[in-house]
């Protein structure tokens, strides 16, 4: 059997998640580093045995091609130095020995759209000037783009992944609900609620890659996109990734409700210093965000305890988050009691990994012929879409149950 | 239907958690006390619907009758005041609510039996002659307190509960395996292995009660018994109940699985200042306690990191478990991080509601017909008897599908 | 000698922080309560000797009479069997024991006045009418009072404590800096930038009874009562006092300069559920309170880290306040490295033995004809009075050599 | 003025502290390197202005040259090299920058001596054979390279600092308690008590080079080596360099006590993964630390709570010491409450920069004509040779002074 070629395209390309997949996957390339499979999910023992794909055989990592779009200046390599100073963000030395890959892929990274994506993202590119096309005009744009990436690197497969920096939320009740209500007003940037990280979506959905949303903006999740992925055939994946506090959230939450003890507060401070943190520094971003963390705890417990979530930008943290969570609990006639954790995570390091297996899984729905929300990579994220159970453990099943082929992900 | 009238007799029956059963149990009798039924498994939402038995009309809280066994002087409505005491262990006035019914169920306690407790227990019981009977013998005076109990307050049922401080551990190689070469041991008090929990578990199986072991003294854990058990057709559910840390790890654990991260280390650091603090200071009885909170890592990661338990007594904190866990783990390409909780629960509030759900359930087994090891109860204990899984999410769903009756717990 | 007898005036008069104080002052008055010194640093070793007042001979606790103002409604017994009920705020079975005392105080509460005390406040008191006096005419009102309070107690000294919610802050620059400029605007209640704390701290200045301010509110904490003190020979204490997080700062902050470690950044989140929690729900009130707390920090350590203080209404946790703070500092070469720490105080039970302390030490005060703010009793608070140093153990050994009547504490 | 030219001789040359000493030093002599001068007490404003020497011109740190025993194979830059790849234990690219610097100590580092120094430190150096020389004949053996240092680098003065991992505990009672006794012995391998920490440090005394014990082990901290660097004139700083958990403890445990607060307990767990903690591993060099630990609280809060202090070998953390802290106290009218903190630092990062500043301070004991144990110099120790206090505030009052000339340390 010949190894598939793919591609996997990132939005947001020289930020600290890409740069870790960037090197990641120049490491797992490599021979003999065990180091780099720590964190990838399709290579534990619990998605391995004969019921599995076997990855390595029929698409190895070192099959595996970079390219993106990308608003800031700034080259790939340094991205990953500035990852090694932050206390260990990226292992001592990784960088430099793989310069020549990390600047390959950057000669694949094309400039990418900023359309409505908020004060903050704007803040990032400073001087740089917004388009006056139609979102339609830069639709097309990055399907040219995709395109040009899939062909002159004659790849069998691309995926495209979404990883840049959060958009303030956009209300519901201003998108419509089908594609045909969406459609015409694209062509119209004044009256379009939608903004670029949907375009992204729309891009990659239109040309028939499957779509990754990493991020808590929009991308592909709304009624119109999904609908028009199942009418393209293209799997989406989303939103927003499951890597540290949520993560917790979504195996601890249950445990209390299957003790029957009685949530009444859980407050979660999170401190990060990236440039995510810059960018959730603005309320508006955060908001995004935040929405995103809280609403799992009330449908985990079955009743809304009173909850606060916050997240606080710390400079000097820079990509490490430190979360504290303080649950106050009832137990037995009442008797009052309390967890706290503290979580100490490099974000980088944790949403890395969780790319490349979402890349890898993504392909196994194509090639199954799975179209929009894949609901059995629930998983992955704090808002999944077209989830069944926010329950970790479940999911996990789940997702477990249709690797093996023993379930279909569900076509809405 | 006429309701059946249930027995739970309780060996330490005067101990700290036996008190919070005595008194929860009264006040789950009393009308509209919502604060009680908190904790208790058997009346949460997730075990309740029309395929779950009506627990409430069959065998409501108010039918169950308390006795018990209890080796210490003083009285239950004195153990009960002690924990309002101690910082709200039980909530202000209760004990005194129910004082009749504890001065009842006190007059149900009968004097215990002491058999290689070790020097610890002893130490609790100051004066009080140690028997020179056979281990035959003392089976035989259980049996006639545990039946006396049945008779003289015409219940259909019992259950029998070992909530006692814990005892030495019992060497595996100096166990007979089978019952045949156990029974002649048991005339020679010389050459029995057993200890007193194992002679409660053995007068509870001949006398066909189902037994629960909620402590981490041997009971029935050992084949010869859990032999004898399927032979009087005696459910057994056991052992040490799954309370506080080990929970935590039991839900924590396969979710670094799951995510594929390394851990390195697991160091956790328990504080306790009850009586249950005091017999652990003595390290023999400490060694029981810690081999079952520590195997149970290397079962859920697949492998064993650098791992460490301790359980010290702090007297001051009475009946409050701190429990203070660092774990160090590796993300993608190494990256080390840490996770760290603290846990301050109320051991008696913690472990009161889940022996309750214990006894309805192992009724429920008796009823089926099941007998031995009920692993479907797996989810409740640190070293469960019988046990599929450690994780706890798999043994939650295992229970769901056993209480529903969609299935069996194999006899063995 | 004849011990003097003493009034305590608590404005707050059935708060927590009141109904401990007296709770506790009825303790401390019943022999052999030895609990019930714990806290009070004028009974503590470190204040005692021949150099040393005999606090206990020339005004023991037993001859303190205590009254107070009050805005709320229910009685100082309701008040005190609360926090009972609130995980042990204070002991069980001390309201009880000590009905008969507090009903006897709640016959001296006399109403509170309340004048621009923020929107948090009157909501505490609903239909109570606001009333349309003068601020001068309330002064005289509050003076009335504390006046009938001495005579009819025959009392040597009164002390006025402010104990009460806290008020929105009052901006700096809209305070007249001299008493001549202040003088007038009392009698024009539309133009007096003074609320509710001040009143009471004029009629307490203006009745040459010492004034503690416990609360971050205004109080006398202002150049034009200050000058008005020392003219009419009032001694000051104030203002916020420093209980938990804040005292944790004051001696981890100078531990890390002398240390000449750099703080990078300083997160402090403050969980509390009593009343108090509730009025700094009001960002206005919460405002006092922050500004007070953050401050510091500079002060301490000589530059301003990065720093974020948050206060946050839990309702269920009651009297308990849980801080968590995260300390993110370098040490040499740049070295990253992190405190964290978790309080759980009980705020009552920390503040009511200072507020007896602090009656204690400006009786001492006045005795010696010292007038306007205190400095020797800036360890007592968060924003001391005209302090010398914000250094917790510098603060404290002025408090020593203050006491022992070494130094004295200079009139501005 | 001719900048004097300094020596200081690390015994234990190629440990974490001696390569980040190594480091540092040569960071300090480049210029502009502003994160090197953090953690230096020295180099801070509290201890800068007129009445404070001016350390930069008399001895500019890039006079210091540095030498030292070792019994480990290995050179310098590969030390540094290891902390680099712990986790930023040292900036990423500082080993490599100063590899020519380190390159040239190491040349100048001699094997060290062994004797009694315990089966762990022992098992650090497999097949080293172990001297059958006296005690005595190993002093004049350390004595000859001390020299040798001093001659051939043309040194003014040299400070000898041990840092070598601990040593097993020595029973005060098997020492002489004056120098007539404990001479003899040194000729006697098999009855003297001294172990090799004692020997370095009387080599340095009798050479009249100043000496700092960093370690818990004994090195001169016993009255017969005290006698004889009085008698040599030769000043003492020791023993075991406060730098982490017990810093926090005598800050803390003095606000506990200053506010009257009782302490039930402190529970100390510290989790290290370096060298040291292999050698804490074993039971009797645990024993050194922990003593030194331990005892400190008593004499800080006046009364002995229930204390439990551990160190706990975790191979994964590196040189990243972790401690976690449980303080159980009580306020007024008995209620319990709870302070927990954890402290997550880097122990030679914490440790470097005080040795450096003792190097110096040290020196000017030595010019000031002082010798024996030089109390002032308590802050930056656990068990202080001859302190006043234990409160660190109090502590570094008595350090100020002392380096500013108001106070003299005063000879036994």
């Amino acid at each position: 059997m010949v190894a598939k070629k793919r591609g996997l395209w990132l939005v947001g390309a020289r930020g600290g998640v890409a740069a870790t997949v960037a090197v990641g996957l120049a490491e797992l390339a490599r021979a003999g580093s065990e180091a780099a499979t720590v964190g990838l999910v399709t290579e534990s023992p619990l998605l391995a045995g004969p019921d599995f794909p076997s990855w390595n055989q029929e698409a190895p990592w070192s099959s595996w091609v970079l390219g993106g779009h990308e608003v800031r200046a700034g080259t790939l390599l340094e991205a990953a130095r500035e990852l090694e100073r932050q206390n260990g963000a990226l292992p001592v030395g990784l960088a430099d020995r793989h310069a020549t890959t990390l600047d390959a892929i950057d000669r694949r990274i094309r400039p990418g759209v900023r359309f409505r994506s908020g004060t903050a993202i704007d803040a990032l590119t400073p001087g740089s000037p917004t388009s006056s096309a139609t979102p339609r005009a830069l639709v097309e744009q990055i399907k040219a783009d995709l395109i040009a990436f899939r062909e002159s690197n004659q790849l069998d497969q691309v995926v495209v992944a979404i990883l840049s920096s959060t958009e303030p939320p956009t209300p519901a009740d201003t998108l419509p609900t089908t594609w045909d209500q969406l459609n015409p007003l694209l062509d119209r940037a004044e009256s379009c609620p939608l903004r670029a990280s949907s375009l992204y979506a729309l891009a990659a959905i239109e040309s028939g890659m499957p779509l990754i949303n990493f991020t808590p903006s929009l991308g592909a999740s709304c009624a119109a996109l999904e609908e028009r992925a199942v009418a393209c055939g293209t799997p989406l994946a989303g939103r927003d990734g499951k890597t540290g506090e949520t993560l917790l959230k979504s195996v601890l939450a249950p445990m209390f409700a299957k003790r029957a003890l009685r949530v009444e507060s859980w407050v979660g401070h999170n401190l990060l210093g990236n440039r995510d943190g810059a960018v959730l520094a603005d309320p508006d971003n955060k908001r995004s965000k935040i929405d995103s963390k809280d609403a799992l705890l009330a449908r985990l417990l079955g009743y809304a305890p009173q909850s606060l979530v916050s997240i606080e930008p710390i400079a000097s943290l820079g990509d490490w988050k430190t979360a504290w969570d303080h649950v106050h609990f009832r137990g037995f006639l009442g008797v009052p009691m309390t967890l706290q954790f503290t979580w100490q995570g490099c974000d980088s390091a944790l949403a890395a990994p969780l790319v490349l297996d979402l890349a890898r899984l993504i392909t196994l729905a194509e090639e199954r012929g799975e179209a929009g929300p894949i609901n059995a990579l629930a998983a992955f994220f704090k808002s999944p879409q077209g989830a069944v159970s926010d329950d970790f453990g479940v999911q996990f099943e789940r997702l477990r149950a249709w690797v093996s082929g023993l379930e279909r992900s569900s076509v809405p």
